[in-house]
């Protein structure tokens, strides 16, 4: 029987070799290499997080901001770099949902069988 | 280079045959086998829920609510089996929360790392 983390750790390796892995460190630091892009996604992010901050402390947004946020995202979307890079952290994203669907099946037999009970 | 999803399903392997999953599971199974336990369980996980919920939608939540947790819970950690299933739920918790440390540590080394910059 294989120790848990000894293959988390297997894992952690298989990501960081993966191509959804390299492709995404590749976009990333395309963008970071130039300023004025790297300016942009990090304005993007800090008012992504913000929004999000304030919706998990039930903070109301405010149109203005539903204005500044949609016109920030259309901006990054036209910039080819931010939009690859947007990408491939989805596509990193998915990978990572998928692993976590796969991991956390056995606790999800183990309530959901139980509830039919 | 191993793909990233067989080594997924080799972790959940690991898990499933864990001390911690097989202690979880038998604490589980005690509890849901005993129709007293396996109401107030489930009153306290519904609360719990309900709670998370309003919390996540920013609706207040009241006095009367926060007392009646507040005794859902002293009633359940008074019961054995189920402060053992919390105790072992929790164990299975720190586990995961290990696992998901250690893959996402290329990502934090990128987006680490970059922001040094
Ligand atoms: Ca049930
Ligand atoms: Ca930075």
């Amino acid at each position: 029987m294989a120790n848990t983390l000894d293959v988390a750790n297997n894992l952690e390796q298989a990501l960081r070799e993966s191509d959804e892995f390299k492709s995404l460190k590749e976009a990333y630091e395309e963008v970071m290499g130039e300023p004025t892009a790297k300016q942009m996604f990090e304005d993007f992010r800090d008012t992504q997080l913000s929004l999000q901050e304030k919706q998990m402390q039930g903070i109301e947004i405010t149109e203005e901001e539903v204005e500044k946020a949609r016109q920030i995202v259309e901006t990054v979307q036209q910039h080819e770099g931010i939009s690859k890079l947007m990408e491939e952290e989805q596509r990193l994203n998915n990978l990572i949902n998928e692993i976590s669907q796969i991991i956390t099946k056995p606790l999800e037999e183990l309530y959901g069988t139980a509830e039919q009970n």
